[in-house]
């Protein structure tokens, strides 16, 4: 932990949930990684924004066989993960859940909490399934995809419009843009591109998930995105992860995404300015 | 005058340029149009967003052979004074100055200073040449053009990628625009949108226009567009006229603007936000 260390271990962690909440007392956190020292399992869930400082925090965690699962968001972890500590090691995970930490000790759980994970090379093998059995005996909803990437661009077709216009057209929720018919179009849009761009990168989406997924949106209310908390609460935005590297990828592969390319150069922008 | 009346009355008007100041001592204005009465020639320089109020502001001051003069800015001014009082009455002209008017009685004249003028049905004729010699007497460049709606494409190449990336990028200035290639880049893919759409309108544009404007763009130094100035002073945004009208005339011919369509849609949430 780079902060909040004594905290944690004096007081342990509150889980506060709708549905249940729990107290952890006994919290076992390290200031270095050097003091963790070699696992068989590493969980990564550091900002994006920071992955420069990963190859120095995870080298004293390795043994042979230490699996690398990272839970960050968007596209790019994998690869950046898989060029330093090699492809074979390397596990990705989609967290659905939406909570905020309100101190170091402290979680406010608002919905949701499962998780998806998948081999970033090739099919599930025998540890991608010990790994979700593991979360599932500690009571966490853990499934196990045969296409890992197929899953993280599934999840950006909701990400990269809903975020990125909360954001970009003022500080909005997802009621907003629904009840707004020029963003409720643009979301739309932003959606096709992302499905073409998917497809281009040999992900074929289902044809009805930008339908689905709009639907999905309407029962959440005035939702505001995690990265639109973040903008607000003035911490850097993973715009790299969310909107550059599907971008990158999309015209690498010839896939025609003019809006994608003009809601990322807006929230770059918009980031920037505020570091 | 909707207020400032008696400053002006009382004090004139100061006008403080880079190369003149002047001051007028006597100006006649006039909190009512039904004060003024009858005109030969009304100019028209109220904000687009309070075109609603021009019916009834107008009628006082025309007779039979009245010409109204509309400066203001985008598209569907002509056609809206056009629906109320006949088209073969309306003039558009453009004006490329930059200002600011920083009290009722004080204006701030920074660079610029020259109108262009046309007739908004067919070619020029006997009355725009006049208007034109009348400014020209009063010692403002004039010129008059035979295609008015090309101009105001023209005019738009350049408005609608630097106001509109000015503002949703995060109050920027057009050398900030230049210098991130990815903002740089949107606004050359803007310019080639509403280029397509000017054609797709009738009103062809130089093959170099994008080009050109980059390159005037270029030695504006850290400009701010006129539009950014009104929103970050709180002011309302003339969205429709800039952005949300070429878009409609795009659209309907046919020409594919998906950055247009995003960026209104997102400018056109920013400025209800702060009404």
């Amino acid at each position: 932990m780079r902060s909040g260390l004594e905290e944690i271990n004096q007081l342990g962690i509150d889980v506060r949930g709708r549905k249940e909440s729990f107290h952890l007392a006994k919290v076992r956190a390290y200031k270095t990684t050097e003091a963790i020292g070699p696992c068989d399992l590493v969980l990564i869930a550091l900002k994006a924004t920071n992955n420069d400082l990963l190859p120095e925090l995870i080298s004293p965690l390795l043994h042979e066989t230490t699996a690398l699962l990272t839970l960050q968001n968007g596209l790019g972890n994998e690869e950046f993960l898989a060029r330093y500590f090699g492809a074979e090691r390397v596990i990705g995970g989609l967290c659905f859940i939406c909570l905020n930490r309100v101190s170091p000790g402290v979680i406010e759980h608002f919905d949701y909490g499962h998780l998806t994970i998948g081999e970033f090379t090739g099919f599930p093998k025998p540890r991608t399934q010990d790994i979700a059995s593991e979360f599932k005996r500690s009571g966490i909803t853990c499934d196990v995809v045969e296409n890992l990437m197929r899953e993280r661009w599934h999840k950006l077709v909701w990400n990269v419009p809903f975020n990125g216009l909360s954001i970009a057209a003022g500080g909005i929720t997802t009621q907003d843009i629904l009840q707004d018919d020029s963003l409720r179009l643009s979301a739309f849009r932003l959606m096709d591109e992302v499905i073409l761009a998917a497809g281009a990168c040999g992900n074929r989406l289902p044809a009805n998930v930008a339908f689905e997924q709009m639907k999905r949106t309407e029962t959440m209310g005035a939702y505001k995105p995690s990265t639109l908390l973040d903008f607000e609460a003035g911490r850097t935005l993973e715009v790299e992860a969310i909107w550059g590297e599907p971008l990158r990828r999309a015209q690498a592969a010839g896939a025609s995404v003019p809006r994608l390319e003009q809601l990322y150069a807006i929230l770059k922008s918009l980031n920037s300015r505020r570091q």
